[in-house]
């Protein structure tokens, strides 16, 4: 049999599972809970118990080359889970030597954001490319930097916190300490504030179906909900977008001045609006960049739906 | 014999060349004009001399690997030179064929200050670090960075442009074209535009001998001055110190927690001002910086004298 490797997805409420080979090629896909709140030893037996199921599937281990762990967190070079803290109990679990004791293979494991941007550059949106930028839009926003077909840890695990590049001096305050993090602009959660921010300054709601609703259900503002209303053309909708992607533009503008990726690619629950913000944000990036480095990169969309986690996590074993 | 290269830096006014082993240890330090004025053509007549140069001195090229040059500019991966604007009929310079064909050896060339942050990784104040970033603080401000241990150039060899990183929302117009890059305050440039703004607001110039000898001689202000007056505890002078290193340190935490690296190098002309900046810098990093990967990562001033550039270009070889 061909050569595979284990991908692993640890979320906070489920564990995903898969059997991946060199090209991409992926099969058994395999769910069960997390269980995190019957802590880090529960969440550890569960990931061995979940290799275990895949191994049985595969009939044998004999062509398994290796595990790859994408986590919330970061992974020291030796495989301890550190500073994730939705994950109560799960930080200082050591992940390696569980795994090389009980199936006899090498375990690599990773932020599980990063490994997304390693699936995108190996077999989604970003393919063929050799150097490669990946910002996760969710929640908050997450980063991964491929370079040269690897991902790119940093020697503790941390690099690619893109999320926390300022952007705006003296801007809002965000959880990590800094002021003005693209993270407060351009998440589910920051075009959320700004939505009621610029609804609450609109001074005329008759102009904006959007403003009106927003005014009436403020706690039912999502991201979804202010794409909606900009596909259609509401103004007050289309000024979030255009501040979010400005913010978010000022972000890749830094990167792209740094790295000089050949591609950068946008994903996470927020893309799901598509188009409209890749051009919003190419309209922007020529004020925040160098012309000779904006010119040899694309920017697009993530082209793997929600397995591109577990696919890149596995991916890792390849790139060792 | 062991093991060399030959490493040629290529300055508007100087060109440099060297032998150097792969330990770092270097000989035969050979300066010649670089004949800019001339045009591109007398530019690689007089490289290929000083390559022949110092084959003649080693006795044989046998034990030579290969040629590493360092340029103003960038460099494509095929060996053509461009956007090297101070160097006129530089630009489209093919590198790689004519060395190759005249001395049968590879060639391999790259922006001659990400050269520098080789020569400090590998020789300097980044020995044994993994992960590096260096800042060059001249005129402008140019980057480079080293991802385990070796130079990371990007695909067109634009990685590094860190003196472009914006700082300051709506900041001081670059010529790059963007708003707040660094290198409009940290620069010895900015430095002395900085120096100039503040003593001009000066409410009460008897506080301040510097601010009297600004208003005196406008067009003799230096950083060396400003940090001459900085080391006496001048007011004004100090008060330029605290911005140009408040704007540095928003340029490093986005860095840093881009690449989280294990050290940053602080080097190039402004650096002779030493530990001042540094320290200020340091003060002012929490504000723009993840703690945890700050934690991870020094801020330590560059280690190699003049000799940097050349000693990277020949290592660049050995990188390969």
């Amino acid at each position: 049999m061909k050569e595979c490797a284990i991908g692993i997805d640890l979320g906070g409420t489920n564990l995903k599972g898969l059997i991946i080979e060199r090209d991409g090629s992926a099969r058994h896909l395999t769910k069960m809970l997390t269980e995190a709140e019957r802590g880090g030893a529960r969440v550890l037996e569960n990931i061995l118990t979940m290799i275990d199921t895949l191994v049985r599937k595969e009939g044998s281990n004999g062509h398994i080359i290796g595990i790859g762990i994408g986590t919330p967190g970061f992974v020291s070079e030796d495989g301890v889970v550190w500073g994730a803290e939705n994950l109560p109990g799960w930080a200082g679990t050591q992940l390696y030597e569980p795994i090389a004791g009980r199936f006899s293979l090498p375990a690599v494991a990773a932020n599980d954001v990063t490994v997304m941007a390693l699936a995108e550059a190996l077999f989604g949106a970003g393919r063929g490319v050799r150097n490669l930028v990946c910002y996760a839009l969710g929640t908050g926003i997450g980063g991964g930097i491929v370079i040269d077909h690897k991902l790119y840890k940093g020697t503790s695990g941390m690099a690619g916190e893109l999320g926390h590049v300022s952007v705006e001096t003296n801007g809002i305050l965000c959880n990590c300490g800094q002021r003005g993090c693209v993270e407060r602009y351009a998440s589910a959660t920051g075009i959320v504030f700004l939505a009621k921010e610029l609804a609450a300054a609109c001074p005329d709601a008759d102009i904006s179906p959007f403003v009106k609703e927003v005014r009436a259900n403020p706690d039912g503002v999502t991201s979804r909900m202010v794409y909606g209303y900009a596909a259609e053309g509401d103004p007050v909708a289309c000024a979030v977008n255009e501040r979010v992607c400005d913010m978010l533009a000022r972000a890749i503008g830094i990167t792209l001045n740094t790295l000089s990726p050949d591609r950068v690619v946008l994903g996470g629950g927020v893309l799901q609006a598509g188009q409209i913000i890749i051009d919003t944000v190419k309209k922007y990036l020529p004020e925040y960049c160098w012309p000779m480095i904006r010119e040899r990169c694309d920017i697009v969309a993530a082209a793997l739906g929600e397995e591109a986690g577990v696919m890149g996590a596995g991916a890792m074993v390849f790139d060792k």
